[in-house]
């Protein structure tokens, strides 16, 4: 019983590590549209997300069968429940790509981010997805130091998201309002599929050691 | 046992409400010191936060226990489970607040929001404030019609959001670009406020019926 238990539990993860990837590959499509102004790939990014809410809806269905056939207790209990939180940021990081790949769509034939902030956007960017795909690890390697180093990358995505805000605003700036209000709602974006990474990974951390990370590094 | 878990999980609802209650307040008073500029307001916004926080953790940590001890099965479980998405919820439309009140404390002594776009604003605070302040009636009464009629105001805040980026992009903004970026985040998290709203909402729907509220309205 206590087996198949853990083998279904095993396969919530090996899923949610799946939803994970398809997360990453939406992150990457909709920075490629974004900074290449490429309307099909933005399409692609937008009609890949029912993919992503049907994965979530399958793991909350298996969780739920978990938790009603078996009732786990304790530590089994705390992995399922951290299942059902971490499937649901998942799910939000996929419609944040998906916000990320219409503002791309909106601004074709155009790029909406204008060279002169080019850099500091694909720095973002490649700071989220990078993310995403080292939480993707962590979610199946439980790796606890791991884990932890993830949540302090996210100290580079707050600089990065001042930074994009120091060039706005400067006298420098004259791309005008549009490409401005673009780019502050990226920076939103980028930054909160950063903040989902992290909260996943502490999630896992707590799974493993019953300890939220901020006790576990002071 | 079984009227024991019915008390419990009625108080579990009724902490939720409690919040819901202060979640209401912040949003009130974040949009208060956003609108006058008063940088005290926003100061008590932005500390009193921690209190959402900790009601989090103490409805989390009950319906654990339910869950331990109870292994409430079918109609139960969904309630608990759904006990646990509303409170996160309700402790991100929370943090929300706090985002806009941090808006309010920048812009000090100005007022982030320029005339012009004033009553946009105020009246999509409005708005979300009503949204906040009826869930968390919908979360006592678990009244159904009222859940679904929430789900249409949705678009209410939609139209004032669309009309917001209207005035923003139009050749008659002279307010200048740190304006423009503080009312397009503004915007987006007076709507995140009401999303939150509508999906709670729609959550005691699914509680109530067993379905969701797109099914019910077809």
């Amino acid at each position: 019983m206590r087996d198949a238990f853990h083998d279904q539990l095993e396969s919530v993860l090996g899923d949610l590590a799946g939803i994970c990837r398809d997360v990453e590959t939406a992150v990457r499509l909709a920075t490629e549209a974004l900074l290449s102004g490429d309307a099909a790939v933005a399409e692609q990014v937008i009609s890949a997300d029912v993919e992503i809410d049907r994965a979530r809806e399958r793991v909350e269905d298996q969780a739920f069968a978990l938790l009603s056939l078996q009732a786990p207790v304790a530590g089994d209990l705390r992995v399922v429940i951290a299942a059902l939180r971490m499937v649901s940021e998942l799910e939000r990081m996929g419609d944040l790509s998906v916000h990320v790949a219409k503002i791309a769509r909106l601004r074709v034939p155009n790029v909406a981010v204008p060279q002169a902030i080019h850099p500091t956007i694909a720095r973002m960017a490649e700071v989220a997805e990078d993310m995403v795909k080292r939480v993707g690890q962590i979610i199946l390697s439980q790796d606890v130091t791991a884990a932890i180093e993830l949540g302090r990358d996210d100290e580079v995505m707050d600089q990065l998201r001042r930074s994009s805000f120091a060039q706005l605003l400067s006298d420098d700036w004259t791309e005008g309002v549009e490409a401005a209000v673009d780019v502050a709602l990226l920076g939103r974006y980028y930054e909160r599929i950063a903040d989902h990474a992290v909260s996943i990974a502490n999630r896992i951390v707590f799974v493993v050691t019953g300890e939220h990370p901020r006790a576990l590094q002071a």
